[in-house]
C-alpha cells in the first residue's frame, strides 16, 4: 500500500494515462477522475477518462472535458473510487488485469491494482485525491471544482455522518481557489425534477405506519413509475426519504422492479439491526442500511418484512 | 465599531451579563448566545440568556442550559444576531436603550448598542462569535456545539450561497473539539415531521405551472393547515420548496393567513427581479426573494401576480 508521497512520485513517472470510474458513476468517482486528469495535464502529461455510459445529467458536465477520444491507447491505467473490479463498467473490464494504480476510500477496497492507495476514514475519495494533487503541485480551480463535486456529493453536502473536520478543511481550501461552488450546490442539492417531486409526493401520500408510528413503509410500484413516466434518474436515492420522517426509526422502501418482484431498502436507527431484519428474506448490508429483493405479491412481502421487524425490534407494538 | 480584539477586551470587563436573542429565534441567534454564554462562564463570569418565548423544539435544547432564572438582574446586556431593536422579543424591549454590546452580521445592522461589532460578509453571526471567543481563550466543546448549530443552520448545512471558505474553516475547527455534530445534522437537516411531509406532498400535488413551465405556483390554504392540524413550526420555510423544482426560475408560494388574506413569497432566478414583481402588489425584499400580503380571493391574487410576472419576465409565454 502506497503513501500519498509515493503515489505522487509514481504518477510523475506515468504518461498517456487512462482514468477509470465506477459503474453507476456518482459525483465522487467522476470528480476524482476529472480532478486527477486536470492535475496530470498540469504536469504536461496526456491523460483522459474512459467514457462511462452511466453518467447522469448532473455529472456529465464535469466528465466530458476529459473524455478519451475513440482509439486512445493508454500506457498507464489508474482507477478512482472503485472498490473492486466487479464495479468496473463493461467497457473498463478489458483493463481489469492491468490497473497500474488504484486510488480508493472504501473499507472493502480489494487492492486490485499493481500499486494501491486507500484511505477508509475519508468521507470521499476526493479528500485523498486532494492530498495527492497537493503533493504534485498547486491546486488550481480546474482541479478544485470537480473535487468539490466529489466531496460535497459523497457527504450529502456535509450533512451525512461520514463528514469529518478534515472534509470541511479540504472544502475550505477548494473554495479559496474561487470555484463556482454555488452552481454545484444548486444543481446537486437544491434542485429536484418535477417527476421526482411527484414521486415523493405519492410516496408520502401513501406511506403506512406500524409499531406505534416507529416503523414506516413507503411504496414505489411500477404503476407509479409508469404513470409519471419517471426514469431511473428520477428515482435515485428514493429510500433516503423514509429515513427523514420524525418519530420513526425503521423505514422500508418497497420498489417494484418487475411484476411481483420487490426490492426492499431497510434503514434503521440503533433499536433495530437492519441486516437481521433483512436476513429473514435474504440480501446483504450494514447494521443501519440493508437491502434485498423478494419475489411475491406485495401483501405477502409486507407481511413477511413486518414479521421480521417485529422479531428484531424490542418493544414492537402490534 | 469595535474590532474583534476590542470586543474581547470589553467583554473581559463585563460581569452579570444578560444575552439577548431575536424574535422568532433561529439556530444562529440561539447558537451564538449559548456559545457566548459558555465562553463568558469559562472566564468565571455570571452570564445568562434572556428567556425567548419563540424557541422551537429543535433550538430549545441548546438554549435551556443557559436560560436566566426569574429575577436575574444584569449589570451588562449583550445582543447576538439582532439587526435592529425592532427584532427584540417583547420581554427584551425594556433593555432596548441599554445594550452595552451588540454583535451582528446583517448588512442592515443599526448599531443600537453602546458598543457595536458587525461582520456583514459572515454567513452566520456564529463565525464572528467564534473569532471573539478564540480571542478570549480556548474554544471548548461547550462553545463549539452551539456555534456549529449557528453556522450550519444559517447556511442550510453549507448549501446556501452565503457559505464561504471561512465558513468551512470554522466548521472544521469546531468539529475538531469532538462535538456531536451528527445529532445536529440529523435533527436540523435530515428530519421532517409527518405533518410537514404531508404539507409538502399536498403542495406538490397541487402545484401549477405557467410560462412554459418556468413559473410555478404552490398553495398553502388555511383548509390544508386545518385538515393536517399543522403548526407554524411545521410550515417554516415552506417557500423554499418551490425554488427546488427543476426548470423553473420563478416560484410563488401562496400562504393563506386569514380568509382571503394571502401572504405571497416570490423566489426568482436571474431572469426576473422578484422585487419588481412584488412591487405591483406592495411589499418588500431583495432581487431574488420578496414577499407581500394581499387581501383578495385566491383567483384574483393569482391573476394579479401572474400579470405582474408577465410584465417583468422577458419572453413570458402566455
Amino acid at each position: 500500500m502506497l503513501t500519498v508521497a509515493e503515489t505522487a512520485a509514481l504518477l510523475r513517472t506515468f504518461d498517456n494515462i487512462l482514468i477509470l470510474t465506477h459503474i453507476r458513476p456518482d459525483g465522487d468517482t467522476v470528480g476524482c477522475a476529472a480532478a486527477l486528469c486536470a492535475g496530470l495535464r498540469a504536469l504536461g502529461k496526456t491523460a483522459y477518462l474512459l467514457p462511462n455510459p452511466g453518467l447522469t445529467d448532473t455529472t456529465t458536465p464535469y466528465f466530458m472535458p476529459y473524455a478519451a477520444p475513440a482509439g486512445f491507447v493508454p500506457d498507464k491505467v489508474v482507477s478512482t473510487d472503485i472498490a473492486t473490479v466487479g464495479l468496473f463498467p463493461e467497457n473498463a473490464k478489458p483493463y481489469a488485469q492491468r490497473v497500474d494504480l488504484a486510488i480508493d476510500h472504501h473499507p472493502s477496497f480489494e487492492r486490485f491494482g499493481k500499486a494501491n492507495i486507500v484511505r477508509p476514514e475519508a468521507a470521499a475519495c476526493g479528500e485523498l485525491i486532494y492530498d495527492i494533487l497537493a503533493e504534485l503541485g498547486p491546486i488550481t480551480a480546474d482541479m478544485a471544482l470537480p473535487l468539490y463535486v466529489a466531496i460535497s456529493t459523497d457527504t450529502g453536502c456535509f450533512a451525512y455522518n461520514n463528514t469529518t473536520a478534515q472534509t470541511h478543511a479540504v472544502a475550505a481550501a477548494l473554495m479559496r481557489t474561487g470555484i463556482d461552488f454555488k452552481t454545484v450546490n444548486k444543481v446537486f442539492f437544491r434542485t429536484k425534477t418535477r417527476k421526482r417531486m411527484a414521486l415523493e409526493a405519492d410516496m408520502l401520500n401513501n406511506m403506512e405506519f406500524y409499531d406505534g408510528g416507529r416503523v414506516v413503509f413507503l411504496y414505489v410500484p411500477m404503476s407509479l413509475m409508469a404513470r409519471l413516466e419517471a426514469t431511473e434518474s428520477d428515482a435515485e436515492e428514493l429510500s433516503s426519504l423514509g429515513g427523514q420522517i420524525e418519530g420513526t426509526d425503521c423505514a422500508v422502501t418497497f420498489r417494484e422492479l418487475r411484476p411481483n418482484v420487490w426490492k426492499l431498502s431497510v434503514r434503521t436507527g440503533p433499536r433495530i439491526n437492519a441486516t437481521n431484519v433483512r436476513a429473514l428474506l435474504g440480501g446483504g448490508g450494514h447494521a443501519a442500511a440493508a437491502g434485498c429483493t423478494v419475489e411475491a405479491p406485495l401483501a405477502d412481502v409486507k407481511h413477511r418484512i413486518l414479521r421480521s421487524i417485529a422479531q428484531n425490534a424490542p418493544d414492537f407494538a402490534e
